[in-house]
This record gives structure tokens, sequence and C-alpha cells, in this order.
């Protein structure tokens, strides 16, 4: 795919993410402010990433992209209250992400830990409610779409690594227990929106190890460029302070490897992500593409 | 049932329960602050009510029930993350919670957040993992628990009865905005917890309706009961002060109704509920004597 092309790709694939995103949202019977607070954070843009992958997944075994909506809203929702939680003053203490007020700034707390709450009970009743009864997704495949969500959301998965990371604060962390937190706090709902879409695109065993690895790789590539763009990124382009990991003393790859060696490591995680690519037989997806997007993003 | 054979068959069935809480919760691969903030709310005693009540509509319709044990400790867990925000500074600031130093007291309150988010998250990945491949749960039923625990307990459900709440907080609010509250803050969880042990029990359309009604009129008579014993209960039997209300001018059965009209209309719920308990030809079970416990309790 040529980069014009995968351009075109992801503005396209984001609006049609984007329009199913604020239709999952219940409003019916909802306090307004609740509401409102959960489609201010949902709807506050970002790359849509988790939700993207599910759909590539399913092309790349050329099935409807459709099938895999209700499980991309989903993990979208997640990462989404996931980002809300993080945010509080209890945790991050941020003011702004992605240019915008946090959740907690505009709504107060009690309201934007209620928001998260909702929107990762929401994660699992939307895929529930959406595959019940529907032939191309047997009820076996929604099963396991909700076991692998919830294992790596939860405290073995995305919670855990986040759990790792605030007790990591200030601590001089060596590289293993830097790569623990990136691969829960990240890797996982990377993993599981690629499993997840494996599940529904009846891939292979084979290709489901290959999307798991896949996963896995551009994760760690994912929290490395994280940890670049804080170091030479644009703070306007970013939507977000750079240096700031510096100022905190937080441990990061650039911070231990030093940044020639950060970008050999994520250039590597990306060749390898590919490798599993063409094992799997997946190679001229759009998953080619967006591993190089996970490296050479600027935000 | 006679009051002494309920006595005996409350603390059996709590027993029981609670060895299978503590078995469900994932400790490999889980931070071990983080885990053992999952565990002590978790295992900080209770009524179990929710649990018991998914056991007693399976042994109401003959069906065993070991079968209903994923879905009452998702259930629990479900109620224990609930409590753990609720008690945060950021909402009803609570330092006492049974007796005990609430979670963000011993833990911290970052460690409170992920902790109520992993018990949430646990929930759904339990139930999709414990019933998975088993022949007397098929997978379509597994979906429809999913359904409506997410349901009963996001914005629509128990998460928005908790908005309601804060957003009520120091108005001057009337019986149906009390009643909304109440029909989601704790009606909801217990009706999912009905509706989920008929789905397991397979009870026919008529015992479902009737086990939601049950569940709804017992979910509104706790809540009374609780704002009773808020205003004449005792203290140490509580594990919490009592008068807290009243001092919060908080609204409440009691100061909307008086201490009196307000016994009546738990009196009349309970007969209501085992009046559809008949209807369903489920009144020799144990939700009879549930229905009373609920009424009666004294803390």
């Amino acid at each position: 795919m040529a980069v014009d092309t995968f351009t075109t790709y992801l503005t396209e694939k984001t609006a049609y993410i984007e329009d199913r995103l604020i239709s999952a949202l219940e409003q019916e019977g909802v306090p307004s402010a609740l509401y409102e607070s959960m489609k201010y954070s949902l709807m506050a843009g970002g790359k849509r990433l988790r939700p993207m992958l599910v759909l590539a997944v399913l092309e790349a075994l050329d099935k409807p992209i459709e099938r895999g909506v209700p499980f991309a809203v989903a993990l979208e929702m997640i990462h989404t209250y996931s980002l809300i939680h993080d945010d509080l003053p209890a945790m991050d203490d941020d003011d702004l992400r992605r240019g915008k007020p946090t959740n907690h700034k505009v709504f107060g707390e009690a309201t934007a830990i209620l928001a998260g709450d909702a929107l990762l009970t929401r994660a699992f009743s939307l895929i529930a409610e959406s595959y019940m009864g529907r032939t191309d997704v047997p009820a076996a495949t929604t099963v396991k779409l909700i076991a692998e969500l919830g294992r790596r959301a939860g405290a073995r998965g995305m919670v855990g690594g986040q759990m790792a990371d605030i007790e990591g604060e200030m601590k001089r962390l060596e590289l293993p227990q830097l790569e623990f937190i990136h691969e829960h706090k990240t890797g996982d709902l990377l993993i599981a929106a690629l499993r997840g879409g494996g599940y529904l695109a009846e891939a292979s065993e084979k290709q489901m190890e290959m999307l798991t690895r896949y996963g896995y790789c551009i994760g760690l590539a994912f929290q490395i460029q994280d940890d670049i763009l804080n170091v030479e990124g644009d703070a306007a382009e970013l939507g977000k302070a750079v240096g700031s990991d510096a100022q905190r003393q937080k441990a990061t790859y650039p911070s231990i490897l030093g940044l020639e060696q950060s970008k050999e490591r994520l250039a590597a995680l990306i060749a390898e992500a590919k490798a599993a690519l063409a094992d799997a037989g997946l190679e001229h997806s759009a998953l080619g593409p967006l591993a190089d997007y996970v490296r050479d993003r600027k935000k």
C-alpha cells in the first residue's frame, strides 16, 4: 500500500469508526451529565488504533469489517475509560489530553470516575448485546471475545500495567520492569484487538499466534515511540507537553537505553512485527502499513 | 422455612460463597499491591445478598447451585468495586466500611481506583472463562448473562443510580427521584442476580417476569430499611455511624415520608415481592425468607 493510499485509508477508517462509536453509547435512561462525560472523552479524537486493528484483521482475512464493529467500539471504550482514570488527580494528575481539558477538569472527579466505570461496563454489554443471535458470530465466539478482552484489560493486563507504572514512578527501573509495564499497559489491549479480530475472522491457530506476536511487537514499539516523542516531539502536534518524562525522572527507553539505541530497538520490533505478518500470510494487508505508522507517527 | 433453619441457611451459604470468592481472584501475574487491594475489599464481609439470590433461584428451580457460582461471584465483585469507588474522597469520602478502613484509606487512592477497575473487569472475564465449553450452560446463555449484568451495572443501571445520587445530594428530592436512585443504585444489581439465576435455571418467561418484580421490590425495600437503620439502627452492629443522612441533609424515605410511613411502604414492598414469588410458584423456596431478611435485618 502506497503512503498516500494508506493516509486515505486511515482517514476513511477513522471516520467509519467514529460514526459507530457515538451510536454505541446508550443515552436513554442515562443521567445527562454522565452521558455527556462519557461522550466527551470517547469523541475527543485519538488515533483509534485498536478499532483499526480489529477491522484490518477482518479485511486481511477477507471478512466483512462490519462484523468487527461492536468489538472494535468496545475496545475504544475500554481504552477511553483507562485514559479518564489515568488522568485523575490521584493517578497521573493530567490537565490536558489531546490538547483538550481532561475529563475531570470539565465534569469533576466524581463524574469522571463514574464515566470511566460506565464505559468499561458498556464495552462488555455492547459485545454481548450486539452479537446476540447473529448467525455470522456464534455465541461461543462472543464468549471468547469477552474472555480475551477481560483478561487483557484486567489485573493481569492493562490495569496491572498501570499499577506497575504507578509503583515504578520515581524508582530506578531496569529494562525488564519497563517492558513489563508497557507490555501490559499498552500491549495487552492491542493484542486483544488483534486476537479478537482473529476470532471474528476465523483465523487459523498459526495466524492467531502470529497476530499475537505482531501485537506484542507493535505494542512495545508504540510505547518506545511515545517515549521518543516525549524527548524530541512537537508539543503542538502532540497536544501535550514534551520533556515531562525527564522532568518527572520517569524511567523511559531513552533514559535507560539512550535515544539512538531506543530507535534501533523500535526499528527491530517493527521488523519483527512484519515478519510475524509474513509468517501468517497477511503481509499484503493494511496491518503492514499500520506497523510502520506506529513507528513513524508524530503524535 | 423456620427462622432457625434460615439462620443456618444464611451461615452455610455465606461460607460457601466466600470460599469461592477468594479462589476466583487471579493472583499470578498481578502486581501484589493490586491483588491485596482487590482481596481486602472482596473479603471484607458483607451480606453476600446478590450471590445468595443467584443460588436461591437455582435451588428454587431444582437446579444445582454450583452452576450459579461464577455468575454469583461476578455480581459480588461488581458490588465490591462499586463500594470501593463510592467511598473515594471525590465521591462519598467515607473512611469506614463495615467497621473497617475503606480501601483507599489502606492502599491509597490510585490503587483503590485500579482495584475497582480490575474487579469490574474480572467479573466479566470470570463469567466468560468459567462457562466456556460447559454443557450445562450453553454459550448463548453466557452471552445473555453478560448482557444482563452489563446493562444493570452500567450507565442505565447501577452507575446511573450512583450518578443521580451524587447529583441529588443536598437537593430537595421528591419521592420519584429518590425511587429512581434506589431502583438503579441498588435494585438493578439485585434484579440482575435474580434474572441471571433465572437464565441459568431455565426459568419460564412468566417466572423471569416475577423474579424481576421480586427483585425490584426487595431492592427498594432494602434501601428503605437502610434509610430506617440510619435513623434508628445500632452503630456498633451496623459498623458505621447512624444519623449521618440527617446530618448531611440527605433525602431519604424517613425524611420525605416520615418513619412510620416508611415502615409501611417497606412492609408493602415485601408483601408484593412475596406475591410475585407465589405467582411464579416459587413461594416455598429460600427466596421467601430472603425477602423477610431484607426487611428485618439490623445491619
